[in-house]
């Protein structure tokens, strides 16, 4: 029998990542025993435990420790990690090794080293001047960069939703439209407001049925009381905000009514056509064209703002990026400084945004239908709080439980 | 040729009754002229059109005269209506005329008698004695009563939409998603709020998501309010209101926390045996053992109540009526006072409902599942206002507009 | 410290029992030493595991039983379940043990005794004459019998997924749209092939959808090859079904050219009438009025149905139950003799159903919108694979499956 | 009063157009007289009806020919459209025509000029060396082409459903999942046959559900028949093809066993990076790295592809244009040779295509989910036949009608 000691480290016991372990080792024909186990007594206190694990021979040996090192276990036996340089621009060698979102560290030079922009998707480059690790986009790699290949020495920590606190302790594996949703509001504005107090960057990524249910007074209060740094969106959301402003239609339907406005079908394209003629949206804003509205606000209090281009747009407006992959670098850049990120009523922009976010940053997705929330979970941004709820209600809601909470 | 005249009479620009008639007239080969048409030029004031069409034979003027007499035009030279004995208890003679949720005329001694008790999917039977004709259902029926027989006689004189005014005038062929939510609550707030002024009975058609989405405050507030006079639900929302005042959770789950409770899975049904140890609802309200919540209120104000059993009840609570016939009488007797029907999240009790309220009660349907709203409307519900929305946001903001309206 | 031994019995690696109860235990507060872990070395031969585990008090180590009693853990020094005779009938003294779907024991003279006619949300009661304890609904329950109180003495032993193979090997916790679909069909197949090979009964539950969407032809075909010997639908299914066969139609639209029949909306209200005239559906088939589709060969093959009746129904037909409590006890009887369960297009009956299955019958349950598969899931039904599909499609492809297995 | 006569011609009265125009008359205050109807009396032959319409003043007239114009009244008298040369490059000077995607007219020197290449929400431009009136997206606009200004002089002729024929006889405006679905595929492939008969191309708009349903070989089928000429689709649509091609998976998930793969999570992404190693989808056929699916039979049978980028990319794949701009500009080439549009599982290119399409050409949507459809017909696509049922399925079934047809 083949023996290696490997040890679990943090909130293993609420994560429930040590019965896995075992669990794991039994299913695959190993064997264990525990050698320690030390409970963390107080809440911010750690775990550990050190298992001893068995197996027959020394490939099964790396087909165990291949399965436990999933779920965090380090074997501190463990060689480093292997590297290969690219050998060409824009794809890595056959066998890299694929990131996650979440936290992951790897081995070299015998020591553990925390991955940096950790983001899922991308390989893992070596940066030999400043011996770090990053994540990097396959888009991205440059011929003779140093990219970390297969499984060895490389440490994933899973995120632990139950010592995360605030709204992920609200998180359900199933998606479900029967929740007490004012709880779960109140709790995402805490959350939000607990960020603010901090001075965590908050995200909002958003659909244009934020301006057809009649929200947008909702986010321009969010906006003027500094819920809102940063602004994910499309042209659709810009264009129907801005159609909005000028007509006080959405889709050509008065929001104050309810009713369809004669010729109003034109509305959007012209709103394009006036902000086109503008030269851009803050021009707009400038030359007094724009007066109101969420695009509006956004130019006013210098949220940054990334409009990226769909194949379905009309127009576009001029401040809408239409290349993917310049846009989504420029999300890329603005999520790193990201403390909070709620998304609504938008798959594409919220799965998106759930590819670029590292696991542990708290993210509330809502959305009235509940399959874009079980895409973005089918995804791997299993981390987001999915909210199957109604846009107007629910910012509605949100503004005025914060509203509460700031009078105290 | 064969010709005749027929009328129309009513709002019938509004309602596009007459453009209708005259192209249905040319497409089954007839031809027209219009002999006088008169506008009404205001808002109360009728208008009519007086059309000779010509067919080439009698049967093909049979045709035509049945496909207008649907969209309401009179055939003053119409004949009375053939009446046929019913030959056997709860079953009517083949070739009956199926009632419509609309007003319907039956010719009877060569004068138009307006039907009561309006309802679809009903034979329409003639009470000698009153000289009345009303709609029973199939089941009632007993043998030697006078049916209606086909469509000689009959006239269904359509609602008009555009004149409802009201929570009508928002009505939409489509369910959307994407509508300014709160206008159009807003509107069945006043709808509500000018239906209770008037002296009308309100009625709400509730499911359990309204305690799991954690409404109950807010329709405890409507019912305190004198906004609720009629209740129709089932075992479910009985079951899980009770359940909340007795535990606090709803299936399971904490509603101000939003996490399971341990054992929680168990409290509606502990919830129905400590009610059926009671002897009731009103008994337990009596006893003190049920002290808030929906149910509690509904005693408390007199709120008259239907729970119909389903085949899916756990218990059932004392008060739920297990014959679904029975239960369907109870509310096809209430529905004969209700002025305003709003239908919350359940589309097994809109839907019956739907089949019991003529079409000129005013009734919207709000449910987070655009589907249910699409079966209600291929079931002949359609002049139901259908609002894609989330249950406890919905009802927050509908109490909301309600106290701003009564604030003036 | 308070210690005791506990032993954990079945498949417990497959269904990771052993890993959870020690986390369990953790997070309680407890500790535990693992004395003997024996792994099953074939398919069939189950494993076991003996742990001690330490609280420091009475109290805790109570809790602690009881939680670790709930994953399977036999505390073999348990005492006796506690038994209370009913002081009233209808409903069980406060404090009762309230039943799962899960296989369960109860200790009684010092044995666990397998409780019959498992079903959820009922109580236990004892049988002193047959030294049985079975499941009772809380309306049946008659004073002076005797019922299982709290958790002592009472194990459940969770249904082993993994182990069970077919259909359960595809059950995802997620319900999703994006999953390889005929792969599950074929699965749902050769489970149900299966089933009918080793003589078990096959239940269909079914809603109208299957008529509207064009699926009584494969419906029929299930029946007449042996694959449906159970029917629990209601009015719905049975009169569009039979307005089909008399009429082409559903809900009034021409099933063969997906348009809508003049005069067709009272199409189901005239073919119930015409099955009342005639008495009932068998009736209808003796007397040659109605020769075709599913309820025509339900009376042929001699499936058993429950049509049991909701507050929507027009008429109904008169086979239709229209107590639900009498429906209910009709299903109860019938689903003791079923193996496999495939439940299409209704929320109402499936959920019935679910109420009523034992957690190790397999089940499928089609409906093309997800909410339904949750709200099934959600009311404790978990063991149900749901497949996110569309009726007329899904039953063409079973189908066809059905008959390629056949042929070898 | 003032007094006008309009003509309409076509098939006025299968498209109600005749009615709705007197209606609308009157509704807006107007009178009319009828001057003459003449019916076409075989499915060819055209009818026209000339009506004298008198309103009181000379701008309630214009506002009467404006509305009956948007119905394809034709007024002779009219007056040429105003014509106003772009001020700037890349906007329309305000008050542009904004078009839809309806046949349109422009009168000019007396004569009315169709327009060319029909598109919604666009300008449309005289190209005076042409004589020739065309539609151009906003962005393409360069200063001194001449716009067309206003609604003078214009003249919308609405597609006529009736006489369509083929698939858009089963056109509802209601989104429904209970409809006959085979019916409607039957028809969906009996109009694809007779595209392909006709030498017409024909179109695939396709999402990632395609591949994770399972239904790459049905596809594959329809390609290697001829079915399929030109195909719209994003990044992910090929990734997962090409990550079923080489690993057998689908976002990880073994569509053979509908069980996940061990590492399945990275598949895509490595199948991306393979790819890019070769330098394209070709080139990896050309090597032998890709040797089946979609994208295979694509290059193999030389359809003509968009792959549109979205800011959800991983990769993308080179093959995949990442501007928006120019993914429309190349769809919008492509669009112009179609004759036929199946779009499946994607509402973002569904919607896309839509902006594009005249509503000429016949298109059906496929989606399990209705709300992807209401976006659609919400977006103004209200030609498209949307059908809500299951992708695999659906192609299943689509494949089977078309072998039969072709076998006669």
């Amino acid at each position: 029998m083949v023996r290696e000691v490997v040890t679990l480290e943090g909130h293993i016991i609420d994560s429930r990542v040590l019965g896995t372990v075992l669990d794991d080792v039994l299913a695959q024909g190993g064997q264990f025993k525990i050698l320690e186990v030390h409970i963390g007594t107080t809440r911010d206190e750690r775990s550990h435990a050190r298992i001893e694990i068995a197996a027959e021979n020394l490939d099964k040996m790396h087909e165990l420790l291949e399965v436990v090192g999933k779920h965090g276990a380090i074997w501190y036996e463990a060689e480093d990690a292997l590297l290969s340089p690219a050998d060409m621009d824009g794809a890595f060698p056959e066998g890299f090794s694929s990131s996650t979102n979440q936290q992951t560290f790897v081995r070299h030079g015998g020591q553990w080293i925390e991955v940096r922009d950790q983001e899922m998707d991308c390989g893992i480059v070596y940066d030999t001047a400043a011996s770090e690790f990053s994540c990097l986009p396959v888009i991205k790699i440059k011929k003779g960069q140093l990219v970390v290949m297969g499984e060895q020495g490389v440490k994933v920590v899973p995120f632990e939703r139950q010592r995360a606190g605030g709204v992920f302790e609200f998180m359900n594996s199933e998606v479900s439209t029967e929740k007490p949703k004012h709880t779960i509001i109140r709790n995402c504005a805490m959350q939000m407001h607990a960020a603010r107090q901090e001075g965590k960057k908050l995200l909002l990524v958003g659909g244009p049925a934020i301006v057809h249910t009649g929200a947008v007074e909702h986010v321009v209060h969010l906006i003027e009381n500094g819920y809102i740094h940063v602004l994910f969106a499309g042209n659709a959301l810009a264009t129907h905000d801005i159609e909005n402003a000028l007509y006080g239609t959405s889709l050509g339907v008065y929001l104050d009514r309810a009713t369809l406005s004669e010729g109003g079908h034109a509305h959007h394209i012209r709103a394009i056509n006036t902000i086109r003629r503008c030269g851009g949206i803050a021009a707009a804003v400038e030359q007094g064209v724009l007066t109101s509205g969420i695009m509006y606000e956004c130019v006013k209090h210098d949220v940054k703002t990334v409009l990226a281009a769909s194949i379905r747009d009309d127009g576009p407006l001029p401040d809408v990026i239409t290349d993917a992959m310049v846009a989504q670098d420029r999300m890329r850049d603005l999520v790193k400084e990201v403390g909070f990120a709620l998304m609504v009523a938008t798959g594409l922009h919220s799965i998106a945004t759930g590819n670029l976010l590292p696991a542990w940053i708290p993210a509330v997705c809502v959305d009235i239908s509940p399959s874009i929330l079980t895409k973005l979970s089918d995804r791997g941004s299993f981390q987001t709080v999915g909210l199957v709820t109604d846009v107007e209600p629910f910012f509605r809601s949100l503004v005025a439980v914060l509203d509460e909470i700031e009078k105290g």
